[in-house]
């Protein structure tokens, strides 16, 4: 799977040396395993990504336990964010791959603040293969479980 | 926040169904708190939903127990997905409100394995206003942390 983009070593790229304080960033919560800091593309006000402090290049090379952290992380700035910027809704978008448009090859999750008319949209090509075809991808998720 | 579409009692949406098995589905996997079953709309062969069992309307509404619960089936069955479906990339969309694309007033996270050329794209449009607004935004956030 050709999934990156920054080959950067562990503790060079740039969100590491971010939570090194290497890098100068608008942070908003911290804890042992997750950073929550600003996104300088802002695509709506209150942009947030919540990072695994550990370089993990994507959500698979996560510890369940950072999978956790992170999340709830992501929670409490979504909490915050629904206080501070009275959003219409909220949106979560975690990107593994350049195909799945991932820039920054250290996980992280956006937590994005929706407003009516923002200009973010997506298109979403829904297939609808029926039961049959949903259990057989289920029984190969659940073999490869 | 007018953030709901399904506006059915805890209980009765149609997730609340599905978990209680009143209603068909293709599961992939479960435990106490969250279950994961194939999307009808299948935008890429493999795509599940993770949702919670306990009906919760939003991310906001969810415990952090929850929230840390989700994620990690969303990371067990992301990995399950590279293993059987060998994606491009995968990504993680969380919707909530009408205004991000939520259709189903029950918390769930996509979990959408990647191809290139898959039709999925989104409209992302990147502000960068600069540091001084970054840490203004930073500072409402940690306030009503
Ligand atoms: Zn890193
Ligand atoms: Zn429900």
């Amino acid at each position: 799977m050709p999934m990156f983009i920054d080959t950067s070593p562990p503790g060079q790229c740039i969100f590491c040396r971010l939570v090194a304080g290497e890098i100068p960033s608008a942070r908003v919560a911290e804890d042992d395993l997750a950073l929550a800091f600003m996104d300088l593309g802002q695509v709506n006000p209150g942009h947030v990504l919540v990072a695994s402090k550990r370089h993990a290049a994507t959500l698979f090379d996560l510890t369940p336990e950072e999978a956790g952290a992170v999340m709830r992380m992501a929670q409490r700035v979504a909490l915050a964010a629904r206080t501070a910027f009275d959003p219409d809704g909220l949106m979560l978008l975690q990107a593994n791959g350049a195909v799945a448009g991932q820039t920054v090859g250290h996980f992280h999750i956006h937590v994005v603040p929706r407003h009516d008319g923002d200009g973010i949209d997506y298109t979403w090509p829904r297939k609808e293969p029926g039961p049959a075809a949903l259990e057989a991808y289920a029984q190969r998720l659940r073999a490869a479980l």
